[in-house]
């Protein structure tokens, strides 16, 4: 979207005497370090106006043309000295100690932490606070970890782009918010500094709320396509010795088993909250705390619901790819081919039409419903809404999309499962499995 | 997104006198009530670092726990006397009155009132000036009523909730924008206290701008689904006693009526445009109000643009589904059956190969291009374009969708509309109806 | 989104006593010129809260009812005299020098110049470069070029709506930006007033970022599409003399060539990041800044990837069309009369249906792949990504969608290119030529 930082950057170069008035209005800012992160927080703040030294042990070492031309270097006691007020700390938090000969120098000044969190590990004090500890007489921030080299480079307009900050220091705090809003970003404050750990270790995550869905997803996955594979393919096989089903997996077992998937995962997005209206009933008060799990499940009802939306998408394409695959050519052929040898046409079956016109338009109406939530639960559509529209879409409209999916299955289902060759091997059709948490969800919700 | 109001108005360059009281850093706030409310703003309040103290009139029936422990808990005058400038009225706004024994004890805060209204009704003053009658010693400020208890609790952290915020005293509202944004939220402010009424209906309404065309939409569903029925099942039934074309209505005339809606009101986006424009040529001047009606309409434009394009989708995933119908299967065999008896090969049709090559592509180029308009019309993606890109987008492309739709419906429809069988009771296909208008609108912006 | 704008608008003429308390809080702003320009600014800074006073040349002129009632209509010296400290140039830029008189009564005030640049030419200083050497005594600032008269109009309650500003005087600058925000608009800092050319050319952009993209792949499109025509239709009606294959330009040859030109455009995507890297190990350093060519390329990496995702869901949709197509159930009732000609059943075609239903699968799964990489190309899903959740989004799961659609080309060829009769006049199969580039990049991938 915005990448059009060149021209800042550029001007300051080619038009010195421009910038200069920009810069008469921010105080000189000091980076301790002369890593990526340091050039690129460089070149981000030279071209939102800011003078900046860059201080670093070995000064000549540094090929010229890695900081902009705007940028001075000097050795750290030199950095420290010509900047104003803030000081960021682009070093290795294992090399804080190096610094120790700075401090009377970094006193009374404010030092902002941009190192991430080493590993994952809660225990320990975060960095942010062990930078604290060596520099007592300074005000040290957390903040800018979030934000990568290359967003620092290509520059963020919109100033969407959040940096989250915390300190014990207000003062430093609202240095720091200013100086990130006067970069384009958007500062979010997060506290004190005790809060440094959890911004530490932000830039680790790998889609933390989703890890917990997915897997449950992959698991019902996992066992509808085993299940299906039993009672489809592998026990006739053994049982008749020979008959090759095994071209169903890569289609049809998938196509199979990814709507029961669909079906189970979106009546957990339900469960939870049906539970938690119940406990609240028995428990005769809504503001006892939930049990934890209970409190995870809850917060994760978004993902479940993207999660059973994503399989019922699938099984659509799926489904409407059916008409393509080399089998559906080869029965129509040879259901021509017996129809003619048997001389007569096919007889009308209105009870076939009408079931497989209306399990088709379940299915429709029901992925048309799921969509329309899918969509609500982008950042800025939902934020448009206001609470009663909210709870209408999905809630009202969540319940609709279960009853049209569970209506789907049953139309599929027909009469099928109460004849006894549904169940080879005494294993119940998959549909059948899947539509019984569905069920007691439904039932439940009406009798809430 | 906007934030960073705060350092123009801080600015510690401008006024020092400004800042100090918000690095103290927030004053003492108070709250009247002790609801779900009163308990869910305490909580957002103590987590933005706010000191709390929650005034009750029977302070002893709080259950502990309730609140947390750093929100102090005391009867109503010790709240108030506690609060440095800011007090929320966190009680029912039929109870205002019993509040007024703190009318000088009040006296120069600001107070935050935070009720919804009751009812739609927009006679009757709203609570905020009730409130304002009531305390006119007091900075009456409406607020906060438009987030809910949920997201007070949750925090907001990427401040894109807006808060709307109105008063009278620009110092109270100043002071009240100040904590929405340091409890996450962005504040909007929408003037005086007369805009309180508005702002406390806010949370009633249900999607106040979608409920015109969502109606014009099912109207114009209904009136092509019941001239189906007449026209194809209905009156055939009736005439040829007996031959039963009901199984149409599942589906069959669902995907019929679905393009005839989407034409239709795409053409309906369109329209009011052109109508305003040759009313301004009539006219003569672009400076006169445009009746309210049309007003209206433009300002719906966006909503019938979607709901057009979901009708659109609709019937596309209606027709993929066409060849996994039971009907499908029979025809195809009876065709092939009936072929075979006659003893010849179907002879190669080479211009109903073009027709329905050439209906299926003008469709899927239609719907493609309603989906850029529809992805256009997300909030962020809209708000990227410049006004040359957002035109060329609304207006180029639209036109470029309607063409196409049009060229489907008349590829589709060929020459069988000059044939007397398309016209069984001398009414003609629903296609030939959906048509006109569109054909309208497309001609007049020709001209235009 | 936002349209209720109304309501502050009509606040003014219902309570003016209402108003104010905050007009006293925003110093008059004049405004010179009356074009529609000037209108919607003045209707939106008294929606605003801010007293307003237009200055034209002959006052007389305007018609009543053009401004609202709040706007005072002067003289260009009465209204520049009202002014505390902001006046709006909403002239021509032509006639700036026709202002000249004005000088010293401007002398010290903040001059925003609103207007867009001329033509798309690079050369020749900005408007607001020439404002400000024509009054050297006022502060120029470049602003509000960016917003339509209908935004201004209806306003941007969602505070979302950037408006770009610039200028030498940090102090004009600060004085703009403040007003933007209480406007309901987002500002954004662009530097120094060398940027105004810029700002003054964004509105005349059409989507500069795509014409590249968009350009190469309709060069792709029209390759493939030529090619195919050659291959298939020309050179075989001449060779054979009248064999007629002509119907397959309308759907056919469009569904062949688009799945060629998703699979290159997305191989497209990830080569200049390949040649990137090698460049960095070649050269040693990545300091280095990369030639401007691939400079381009690789900031047009998204734009690529959008292309291909809409030519692989059209080749989607255009696929999922084909069983809807006259010709394929002429085929269809042709195969079965001509089997049962021949008497016997169609032999099970164990190979055909696995190719069949493996090409179709890593089809749909690699058009899942790729939608998951377009919904977080939109800007505020991409914005709650950290960056280690972007590389995995856009490196891993891009990659994977490169290589599923490989292995759909590949098991959709299956063995047919080793045999010859898949090149009739020596010409190779379009989906052949089409895997070379995405296989070298996928190799070179691994090598890296």
């Amino acid at each position: 979207m915005v990448e059009d930082m060149t021209t800042p950057l550029l001007s300051d170069s080619e038009a010195p005497a421009d910038a200069l008035p920009v810069c008469l209005t921010s105080p000189t800012v000091a980076i301790l370090g002369s890593g990526d992160f340091s050039r690129s927080l460089a070149l981000r703040l030279v071209a939102s106006g800011v003078r900046v030294v860059v201080g670093s042990r070995c000064v000549n070492r540094i090929p010229s043309g890695l900081f902009p031309d705007a940028v001075e270097l000097r050795n750290q006691e030199g950095a420290v000295s010509q900047a104003v007020c803030l000081v960021f700390m682009a070093v290795f938090p294992e090399h804080y100690c190096s610094l120790l000969g700075l401090q009377s120098a970094l006193a009374g000044k404010v030092l902002v932490d941009v190192s991430n969190g080493a590993e994952m590990n809660i225990h320990g004090p975060s960095n942010a606070e062990r930078l604290a500890e060596l520099f007592p007489d300074s005000l040290v921030v957390k903040g800018f970890n979030t934000v990568s080299t290359w967003e620092l480079q290509t520059g963020a307009h919109d100033g969407s782009r959040q940096v989250m900050i915390c300190s014990n220091s207000t003062e430093g705090k609202k240095k720091v918010v200013q100086l990130a809003r006067q970069m384009g970003f958007h500062p979010v404050d997060m506290g004190g500094l005790s809060a440094a750990r959890e911004i530490e270790v932000a830039p680790l995550r790998l889609f933390p709320s989703w890890s917990g869905p997915v897997v449950v997803t992959f698991l019902l996955f996992l066992f509808f396509y085993g299940y299906g594979f039993l009672r489809g393919i592998l026990l006739p096989f053994l049982a008749q010795g020979g008959h090759n089903a095994f071209y169903r997996l890569a289609l049809d077992l998938v196509n199979e088993s990814l709507p029961a998937v669909a079906l189970v995962t979106l009546a957990l997005v339900y469960f939870p909250g049906l539970f938690a209206a119940w406990l609240q009933l028995w428990r005769g008060t809504k503001y006892q705390r939930f049990p934890s799990w209970l409190d995870n499940w809850l917060q994760r009802r978004k993902q479940l619901g993207l999660l059973s939306f994503l399989c019922a998408a699938l099984h659509g394409v799926y489904s409407l790819c059916l008409p393509l695959r080399r089998i559906t050519l080869h029965r129509l052929v040879n259901t021509a081919y017996r129809q003619v040898k048997a001389g007569t046409e096919e007889p009308w079956d209105e009870l076939g039409v009408w079931r497989s016109d209306l399990y088709l338009s379940c299915g429709v109406l029901g992925l048309g419903v799921l969509s329309l939530l899918a969509i609500t639960s982008l950042p800025t559509v939902g934020n448009t809404l206001n609470w009663r529209e909210f709870t209408f879409v999905q809630s009202g409209l969540g319940y609709i999309a279960l009853t049209l999916s569970i209506m789907h299955t049953l139309f599929f289902g027909w009469d099928f499962a109460f004849h006894i060759e549904a169940y080879p091997f005494y294993m119940p059709p998959s549909y059948l499995l899947a539509v019984v948490v569905p069920c007691i969800v439904l039932v439940c919700r009406c009798f809430l």
